[in-house]
């Protein structure tokens, strides 16, 4: 994990929940951060209603740190942003939340300390407290349905964070087995075989339709480009049809189907 | 908004808690989504404890489907993503929320319906489940801490979709005031006013560093970029100083500091 140094700090403002403090930091923990910074919470601290909701992230409640005002919680910082859904008065820049990810990753890279500033649950953050950071983030909501829970933006902000120091924005922490399709060989030793256990049944009816029927056949086998193993997977079940299929010209089964119907 | 049908559904399978219900139908409505499908929801339906943690989100709660099974609730789709944090056997595409988001959206663009499983809040989805989907969508969490609440993996997927069909993932739903440079004229014309009234204090001393000193200020004053509206800020608080501060060479103000300190 990164040094919290060099994370930015999630500082919520006047939170009124502890459950909602609880969850911006599980939020936190999902997304590898560490730093959170309390001001003035409304019910006190420390709370266990926090620490219930935090489902485990017991350390970003530990270390959670207290402050009386909100120039006190980002004195140390050199580059702050603030989450609003309100569009504000005044000189500041407006950044999305990739934005705004980027520009403190960035930052970070060269030694600033960054903070995101959260807003009360009910009022958001006041305009003097928007005054003290550098620059706005907004996110790209339904305008009709904007408002966002504080442990929500919080996700959100700790998830455009994480994915700013991915060498790729698809990254994710595991791949898929590596499904690069079989070679082609495989897959027509397969298709040769099937084409002669269907022509055993008189599948292929009229004769004149054959060709197209194969192609079509073919064409449909081809186009999920089957593994090794998928492959191996399909021609195990058409083997198993193929097998306890009661057929004219093999000895009868000695299995389960015995004696009745088709 | 979007119609509905050119939406994923959100389809919870067997969630537990009709607090979480209420949260991931929030966060649907904060990005834009309107379906929303339960599969066995554990408490049943309708529940009030959903409605209420759904915040004024009525229109989803209300519209919510339910269903007995995972394979019915995605029967009428054409492709299906399962989300997981956990690595799965088999052969399905893993991708990251940005991937499994584009390709939905230009999946409906090409009128398929789409669906994003998820799971229960303790155990997520099983196999058999996992199985129904085209793809499983996965987050890039820290691996230490990997276990997302239900709500926030809808609000991730819900944000993803909403960004999916911005021009620019960069957009937000408001922008800063636009703040282009003035043009030049006026802050030359600031600071040449600047230059004069600090040379009747005295600032510019010893005489011969005169020229450093106002390279130094031209470039401060430059490097913001301050636009028109930022300028007249400034000149007018620089004004305000000039005016009211008592000055040998002025006839005493009539003002507020008369008299005394410096």
């Amino acid at each position: 994990m990164e040094h919290p140094d060099t994370q930015p700090a999630i500082v919520l403002v006047e939170p009124q929940l502890g459950e909602n403090i609880g969850m911006a930091a599980r939020a936190m923990a999902n997304f590898g951060l560490a730093s959170l910074r309390l001001v003035n919470p409304r019910d006190g601290w420390p709370s266990e209603k926090a620490r219930a909701a935090a489902s485990r992230a017991d350390s970003v409640i530990d270390s959670a740190i207290v402050f009386a005002a909100p120039a006190d919680a980002v004195g140390d910082m050199n580059f702050i942003v603030a989450t609003t859904a309100r569009q504000r008065d005044g000189f500041k820049p407006v950044l999305s939340p990739v934005e705004a990810a980027r520009e403190m990753r960035a930052r970070a890279g060269a030694g600033q300390r960054c903070a995101i500033l959260f807003g009360r649950e009910k009022f958001g953050l006041f305009n003097d407290e928007v005054a003290l950071a550098d620059a706005i983030v907004t996110f790209p909501v339904d305008p009709d349905f904007s408002s966002l829970n504080i442990a929500q933006a919080v996700l959100l902000m700790s998830y455009e964070w994480m994915k700013s120091g991915l060498a790729a924005e698809t990254d994710t922490v595991f791949r898929g087995v590596d499904v690069a399709p079989a070679r082609r060989e495989a897959l027509l030793s397969l298709i040769d075989w099937l084409e002669t256990a269907l022509d055993e049944r008189g599948y292929f009816r009229p004769a004149d339709k054959k060709p197209k029927m194969l192609d079509n056949l073919r064409s449909v086998l081809t186009r999920p480009g089957f593994s090794q193993p998928e492959l191996a997977v399909v021609r195990g079940v058409l083997a198993s049809l193929d097998a306890f299929h009661p057929r004219q010209n093999k000895a009868p089964g000695e299995g389960r189907t015995k004696g009745t119907g088709a």
